[in-house]
């Protein structure tokens, strides 16, 4: 068999992540404000490594090998979790956080719309995941939401944001990892749990699902602070060095760059020994986490 | 059989949702940084009619002496739209919307903690109260789940919000119509609706909470408008003739104020109509629909 190619893995999902997209936000049309469908397309469709979704898919993939098939919930957690990292870029990037004006190479939702708007697209956003997960009443469905919400909320993702815009945060390894946990690591975890559960996962593969989304999560947030020291602006498509500007405490600045590097790669292997139960020849999963430590945007 | 009294049921269905609200915020102590929760708990447990988990809840007690308790679902659905009530106050009093300073005659949640932690409050109340409606993975949780989302979404609460910041907004009835049932009445709807559906209601319940909700939603927002006119900033413990300030259409302002109380009452005689099958005697929908309509802070 001839050894497992991540690029043309990675541009396949990208597509067919785009492709499950575009139509459920259509199903909005007509039913929401013009305005305010605009703004939520322009953040959701405008690019990005759509990584969350790809490791969903990948997971679900993964586990129905097993148990037979994601499905149609598997693609609808997908795009909820991709539409709920958009939403926390649009509200990052707002004046009163980062106050960031580029993103992906494009102006950021607010210098576009306007604040207001951008507030209330990240709104419709985070709201529009939970109905999207919940479009059928069943237990799987409420499943799915607990996870996200779990993920998303204030000992998850907002919480890891209060966390990194602290006045009084600490520089150590201790908190920086405390801090990315919750506010990158909880919604690629629930990405990677959550793919495995639309998949009909046992309680032993969403285990799995948990260790690797763990290192997962925390090799590509090594990563993205190593590129925000060595990568280029063009590159990036935002302005890079801007943690370092804001007085953020990163892991280069705490480990240094070559031990950041390292802890990324052994991150990577922690998560691809992780998932070797449910993969044992090198194949998506095992590529997406050395991927995720050692991209280079 | 004594005339229902209405002041003490309301009393009553506060102190109960009250402690309902306490219990349900003090699960996130220890795993979300305690500074959010601070902000979580200084918009929720700071007063308000709490009409929507009355609503809520009413209804509940209302189906469930057909069909058999509403029980914890209620509880959680009362809580969630409360939540989600809350959030929606906190991010449009923010500068970029309404920019308020005033809310129940306390500075507005970003006087008091800043933009930034505003607007992550307002983001984890909405998502914890997904996360509180899927605690059980059930369909009805599912059900919930989707009952909230979709009155909160963009063809819900958000889209209200779009419509009513917008520039070109024309000022007449039917466009005040469509955005107070989206800003507002869509929330109360499925408070109503959630309650039935938590204790179990049959289709035919289900389409009279909807019917009820509806009415009552409007009769809520005219006589908000009618008391921006006629009321003192220390009645509404926030300031007052601001929809004027602002140049924003009312129904006084198109219809005139006695045709305002008038829709107003008509709305309330359409929503006890309504309930009528579920309740033949006057009781606490009734008198909920004409509180709505007649209140007077």
């Amino acid at each position: 068999m001839a050894p497992f190619a991540l690029a043309p893995y990675l541009e396949a999902t990208r597509v067919r992540v785009e492709a499950l997209l575009q139509p459920r936000l259509s199903t909005l049309f007509g039913r929401a404000p013009e305005a305010l469908l605009e703004a939520m397309r322009y953040s959701v469709l405008g690019g990005g490594k759509r990584l969350r979704p790809t490791l969903c898919l990948s997971f679900a993939d993964a586990v129905s090998r097993a148990s037979g098939g994601g499905g149609e919930a598997a693609d609808d957690a997908a795009c909820a979790v991709e539409w709920v990292h958009a939403y926390s870029l649009i509200h990052d990037d707002l004046p009163a956080m980062d106050d960031d004006d580029l993103r992906r190479g494009r102006p950021t939702s607010h210098k576009v719309f306007g604040e207001a708007m951008a507030i209330l697209a990240g709104d419709a956003l985070l709201t529009e995941a939970f109905a999207l997960l919940t479009r059928e009443a069943t237990p799987l469905r409420a499943s799915l939401c607990a996870e996200l919400a779990g993920a998303a909320g204030a000992a998850g993702m907002v919480g890891g944001q209060v966390l990194d815009i602290a006045a009084d945060r600490p520089a150590d390894r201790a908190h920086l990892e405390r801090m990315h946990g919750l506010k990158t690591g909880a919604l690629i975890r629930a990405s990677c749990r959550m793919g495995a559960l639309a998949a009909g996962a046992r309680e032993s593969e969403l285990r799995l699902a948990d260790a690797y989304g763990r290192a997962v999560g925390l090799a590509f947030q090594i990563a993205d602070d190593v590129l925000d020291v060595t990568a280029s602006r063009e590159a990036m498509g935002k302005p890079t060095r801007a943690d370092a500007a804001r007085g953020r405490p990163t892991f280069p600045a705490v480990l240094g760059l070559e031990a950041s590097r390292a802890m990324a790669r052994e991150q990577a292997e922690l998560a691809a020994a992780a998932i070797r139960p449910l993969e044992p020849e090198p194949g998506p999963l095992a590529m997406l986490a050395r991927y995720a430590a050692e991209r280079d945007r």
